[in-house]
């Protein structure tokens, strides 16, 4: 059965920062404890097909017995090997209405977007979220496009036809006005991956998203 | 209908020697004209998705009314997109086993082996050819192992069980001895792209095997 696609904190593992197919393994078994819902593994170039393949096979078995479904940002041919629950896109990989094509309909498909000329030309019948950002400047990925800021964040999130999480550079001190535009859910990268205590960061996280959404009546 | 696969002169199309992707297929064109018999668009570490897709369409147009097979290298998501006649993988690559799952029974699969060991771990009933190599020292792939000589392709070629093409530093005047092991084909990158006159260049290669194939009874 399909797994639910619950954006609230969505925790996408960098292989760098978490130390490795281990030190992710480890860190979404904590972080899915302590409240992450929803998973992504990213893209790496240094890594190989294999490496690939076999860290998306050692998440899929951590999340399991969990209702957490696990994405896989580009490689569609990993997804598909490992039957992953969706994958994720940037505007730069397999286009969506191919990726869709490949994936059929059973698993969830996300789109990064970063301003309003690329919202506008998302397939909405074809993507089941979006991830939007860079929100904030990030360290964490080298490609990243320019920083949308709060504003723009507003318009594109009155704009969207689906649901997205906020993505690039948010941690726990700038959270709340990012939940306070009404979107969906966080995505975080360093706020998790690489932190001392993995469960203390990802708790104090949840409990701020959900204290926002609070605030806002959602 | 699946295309024939004949590995005699195998083209490996590295999309910076060639100049993109309009070079590849200037480059394929011509080449295809003049004796080449398999075409295999190389995994490039800076091209996106997207840029692969594109090129692999493109590819595939060029060679759509030819008898010559594509094969995409380590991408099968992208070889599933754009129904490629076949994927080659390396060792660190997507395995034999999962890639052969995903393209099922209709395409091509080549592995690349560069030494003992890893011949006889190959599951030989799920693989179509090998790709032996590097022979020679070789600047265009900047992973590869160390070559193998002729001595060590012979014992290769005698010990192999499906049919296979001889990779890495071969051109037109080392060619001969790399033939007379045996071996079914030659795969060349910089020996056509990137070539002044791709025409004669391939003309000349497809010439000399034809020799050496003579020479040796084959």
């Amino acid at each position: 059965m399909k797994k639910q696609l619950d954006l609230t904190l969505y925790l996408v593992l960098d292989p760098l920062l978490c130390g490795g197919i281990n030190g992710m393994v480890n860190t979404t078994k904590i972080a899915v404890e302590n409240g992450v819902t929803a998973v992504q593994l990213r893209s790496e170039q240094d890594y190989s097909g294999k490496n690939w393949y076999h860290a998306a096979l050692a998440l899929k078995e951590v999340l399991s017995n969990t209702p957490v479904p696990l994405l896989i940002n580009d490689h569609v041919d990993i997804a598909l090997a490992i039957d992953a629950d969706g994958v994720h896109v940037g505007q730069s990989d397999l286009p969506v209405e191919v990726t869709r094509r490949l994936i059929g309909n059973d698993k969830w498909l996300g789109l990064s977007v970063s301003n309003l000329a690329q919202l506008e030309s998302v397939p909405w019948q074809l993507v089941d979220y979006l991830g939007i950002g860079p929100i904030f400047p990030t360290t964490t990925k080298k490609d990243a496009a320019t920083a949308t800021g709060i504003d723009q964040l507003t318009k594109l999130v009155n704009t969207k036809q689906c649901p997205a999480v906020a993505i690039g550079g948010i941690g726990v001190n700038n959270l709340t006005e990012v939940v306070q535009t009404g979107i969906e859910g966080i995505a975080v990268v360093s706020a998790i991956c690489g932190q001392a205590d993995i469960a203390k960061a990802t708790s104090e996280l949840i409990k701020k998203i959900r204290q926002a959404k609070e605030e806002i009546g959602v």
